[in-house]
């Protein structure tokens, strides 16, 4: 299992219009193509994937919203589609546990520390001035990425409790789903060598 | 200057709905990744790089769109800011030559041979049994990638008419998005190493 965090400081935490990802809903956008970026081959899914999205936004933040590659259904490829996904968790009244929204999609109130905390794994942290990505292994990796905001100090102190790394996947600052893209083909190569 | 045409089968020919990318208007949301892919830097775009989209939908087919990284404008990381510039330039009086639609932005008639020929260079084509990417040099790359139905049997005859050369990202089938990032990070390091 391979897992993504991406946190959406900005996103909306309340059902959105799907005409205004960027805007209304606080860049979700963003987070749509991280999932796209995560989960989706050519013809296929990634099945040993989940992606885990937190949402700060306003209504009624945080929140957090998981797709898991092996049960997800009715994903396809456009950010329209995951953002569909999204809004229909955010339509589901959230616990402090998980709730399938639909298959494969599940919402629960939380933030990145109540996240972290859950899965206790080392986290494996992007950051520009990381080791390089390449050549490196990864078991049952959970990899943490900022939106266009970063990650700021607070959310740099909740992964710094766990065993950590930094990683960079390249000399150039990435919008976080160009970065996953580069991430899987770093574990694509390594597990098809 | 690095150049990517990206092959759309099934994707519209005249103004469409922002609201049905992958239906209506012929899988135009694979095109509008493709886009984002090729020009997008975290906060920034690269100015460096021209993206030519091949329409070949319905009801005028065929058609190229042309962004050019060095002059575009109004362009947001989206698929529906990608969408509405190519609306706009689908709203044009396309002739057999380019015309400016909006700032960075072209529309003509034409096919993928039209292109290739204007061009006249030496191709990158991708395609999963290429040689691998990776400390491969590109001077003035021209990259060639098709959607989602690949590259036809008539437009692989159009690419080996010049001289080219078949390359492959990594070990798995990737989208076509997906495929120039991986491709935009090879060339990144050699140009910063």
């Amino acid at each position: 299992m391979k897992s993504f965090i991406i946190i959406g400081h900005k996103a909306a935490t309340a059902p959105f219009s799907l005409n205004d990802l960027p805007g209304a809903a606080g860049r979700m956008d963003i987070l749509c193509r991280c999932v796209n970026a995560a989960l989706f081959l050519s013809h296929d899914l990634r099945r040993d994937v989940r992606v885990y999205l937190v949402l700060k936004g306003e209504p009624a933040p945080p929140k957090l919203i998981c797709f898991d590659g092996s049960g997800v259904r009715y994903l396809n490829p456009d950010e329209r589609s995951a953002a569909s996904l999204i809004r229909k968790a955010l339509e589901k009244n959230a616990q402090g546990f998980w709730t399938e929204s639909t298959p494969g999609v599940s919402v629960r109130k939380g933030g990145l520390g109540d996240l972290l905390s859950e899965l206790n794994r080392k986290i494996t942290y992007l950051r520009e001035d990381g080791g390089d990505v390449r050549g490196r292994s990864f078991e049952e990796p959970l990899f943490v990425l900022g939106d266009h905001l970063g990650v700021t100090d607070d959310e740099e102190k909740s992964i710094e409790k766990y065993e950590n790394e930094v990683v960079s996947v390249g000399p150039l600052s990435l919008h976080a789903d160009h970065c996953i893209v580069l991430l899987h083909n770093e574990m694509d190569r390594q597990e098809n060598a």
